[in-house]
């Protein structure tokens, strides 16, 4: 069979450079995470594939790599054949739905409210695009019992500090509310049960306008006065921004939850980031019911993550009510714009130990030993042309040599 | 679709507390693993089918999770169909193929020798059993492009530094060599080809004994002469040791090359753990050319990692002869110990600030930001009955509380 050498198609190979930008990355989230109380989980990446078709996700649905049946439980030669009869599992779209039923099979074993971490890989099989991977990492915190927007608060603060950790200067958490977006769309007079296929256009402000969403949802058969009644009020809220909520239906009490998330965020931020309301944050998933935010770094288009409030998925899954609220923060594109914007500061000193084949490597390691108290040490047989060794090593990271023996640690 | 409240069947979810395990001995495996030179990289979990089932991994290819065929390549309705024609993708059983595609895809970017880290999943759909999940964590380290056995020597020293730093007391890494394996095969009088096939049923002398690989052998259909001169030299290895194997055909420089890698490991080890030979090591993938290992921590009977050498993997793929050594360390059985051994001394402090309904959100989470440059704090709702509360907080980790406003931190 033929082999070949290049990654899956949309998937990456991360070679040493890269990895220390993405461990570095790593650390410093999970550790910010833990700083403000969250506690780190994991479920597996293989789900039930009932789980994950059932989820509400959206389009993500669409995108699932699915996991042939092995063994008896597969049979090809039946006749008209499915995917539901060949496939049992898929790999999970994103980390919020494992790790709520993780959550429901272990309630009693958590704390109430309960603060998660999640920092793992999902999978979708989308087209792939810059800062984007098919296998992708996400680093999720959520908290699952909270119905106070203390809870977005605390979330979005959290956020905002292991951005400021991680060296970024200038980012903006665009605020927006399910629920704002579900008045405009009653009040511009669209049918209740055509809200979420609204949303879906909705989402698509940022890339194609108001006018290519307008043209859009008339396209899907919606009456063109309401498609401008909706998008009249849109334009007036993209100018006027907050304050142009009530007077297109939107309930009080939205606007206030929507503006204290933001003001409280601001109060947090020492003036070195911004919370701000736009109408054109929707998100993609169906099950977000409250606020949906998303965080944008200075300079760069894409999104570095997102999240909101999804209250309905515990009781879908047990029967229970348990709000819920998240961010799931994209480490792809922070990874790349970390590697962009040369924020990985330290670097580990790597040591070269040369020394030659005549030497015994018993004593060479044991040499080794006592070097890498302090560095990281690599014991390296010289070859003929030790300059041009020297060279290659440096070019491949490696910053300092020691020939076995010697007791002279140099700079390469 | 009716939901799932359990993982798929052979995988886990991980809770904090177990969690607090896994990232201790990630970070104690990385850390170490570094000390000693090498370098982290990290392949995809997807890869390319004909990649997996040409790789030589023995019975380790029957258990691979198959991906689906997505879109318009997926033809269920074509007649006769066989996996090959809806399959495109599988997870990887191990990291050691994707490790070397990388490597061939990207020689000319990494050092020679290269040496390095891979701390990643695979899958298997194997029996699930204790120890072990269908989803795993492997801790690789590997050498690629060094044919002496410096490389088995800095490969074993690194592991068992490794085991040591995760404070295991007493353990052996047990060495043997296909090449005696081959010899001794040859010796018996079994045809060369049947050498693989031969070694399948070597690999369970531990499990069935001398006895039971003799009746499978047989069963086999391979001549019971034959059968019995192989079992003659085995005993007598089994008693005697490394030094009965040259009276039984095995080739000097073979048994020269395994008492060195042992005295060396030995040489290094200051008395706290030790290498020996062990006629049943044999490992099951058909890939291996040379030394080949395993680690048994006392007191278990499974093996926390293993590994060899695997000379022609690379020639395979790239038609260039690159030499390779590699030790897995397995994650699972070790975190396991880990847990049970109660070796993780470490715990972080999680301090429970408890605010009243009434508290505004924002003076709470400053107050928290103050504490959280000494300790993780999580912010946390009063409920009615506090004393139940601490209490519940106290079995979920929770280790001390301070109420907001006041300077009081207390234990838990």
């Amino acid at each position: 069979m033929k082999q070949s050498l290049t990654p899956v198609r949309g998937t990456n190979d991360y070679l040493p450079k890269e990895m220390a930008v993405r461990e570095y990355a790593r650390s410093i989230i999970l550790s910010t995470y833990k700083k403000y109380g969250f506690m780190q989980i994991s479920a597996p990446i293989l789900e039930d594939i009932n789980n994950l078709m059932g989820s509400d996700g959206g389009d993500n649905e669409k995108l699932i790599f699915k996991v042939l049946k092995r063994g008896e439980k597969l049979d090809l030669s039946a006749p008209n054949l499915t995917e539901q009869d060949i496939v049992d599992i898929g790999l999970r779209y994103d980390l919020t739905v494992p790790m709520v039923r993780l959550f429901c099979a272990n309630q009693n074993s958590l704390p109430q409210p309960f603060k998660s971490i999640q920092i793992d890989y999902s999978f979708r099989a989308d087209r792939p695009q810059r800062g984007r991977s098919r296998q992708f990492i996400q680093c999720d915190i959520d908290i699952l019992g909270d119905s106070t927007i203390n809870a977005e608060i605390d979330i979005l603060n959290t956020t905002a500090k292991t951005f400021l950790a991680l060296g970024f200067e200038g980012f903006a958490i665009k605020v927006n509310d399910r629920r704002v977006l579900s008045d405009l769309i009653a009040y511009a007079g669209f049918p209740q049960e055509s809200e979420k296929d609204v949303c879906i256009c909705l989402d698509k402000i940022d890339k194609i306008g108001l006018d290519g969403v307008a043209g859009e949802l008339q396209e899907r058969g919606y009456n063109k006065k309401i498609v401008e009644k909706l998008m009249g009020a849109l334009e007036s809220i993209l100018k006027n921004g907050i304050n142009a909520l009530a007077q297109y239906g939107v309930r009080d009490e939205v606007v206030q939850s929507v503006n204290k998330i933001i003001s409280s965020v601001n109060a947090l931020s020492g003036g070195k980031y911004r919370a701000e309301f736009n109408i054109s944050i929707v998100r993609g998933q169906g099950y977000y019911t409250g606020a949906v935010y998303e965080l944008y770094v200075d300079g760069f288009s894409g999104a570095c993550g997102g999240g909101g409030r999804y209250d309905n998925m515990v009781e879908k899954m047990t029967g229970k009510s348990v709000p819920a609220v998240g961010f799931g923060l994209g480490f792809e594109p922070t990874c790349m714009l970390i590697s962009e914007r040369g924020l990985l500061k330290v670097k580990e000193e790597l040591v070269a130990c040369v020394y030659r084949p005549e030497d015994d490597i018993t004593e060479v390691l044991k040499f080794v030993e006592k070097l890498n108290k302090t560095y990281n040490v690599s014991a390296v047989c010289a070859k003929k042309n030790l300059g041009f060794q020297l060279e290659s090593l440096k070019a491949n990271g490696f910053t300092k040599f020691v020939k076995f023996g010697t007791n002279t640690i140099e700079d390469l």
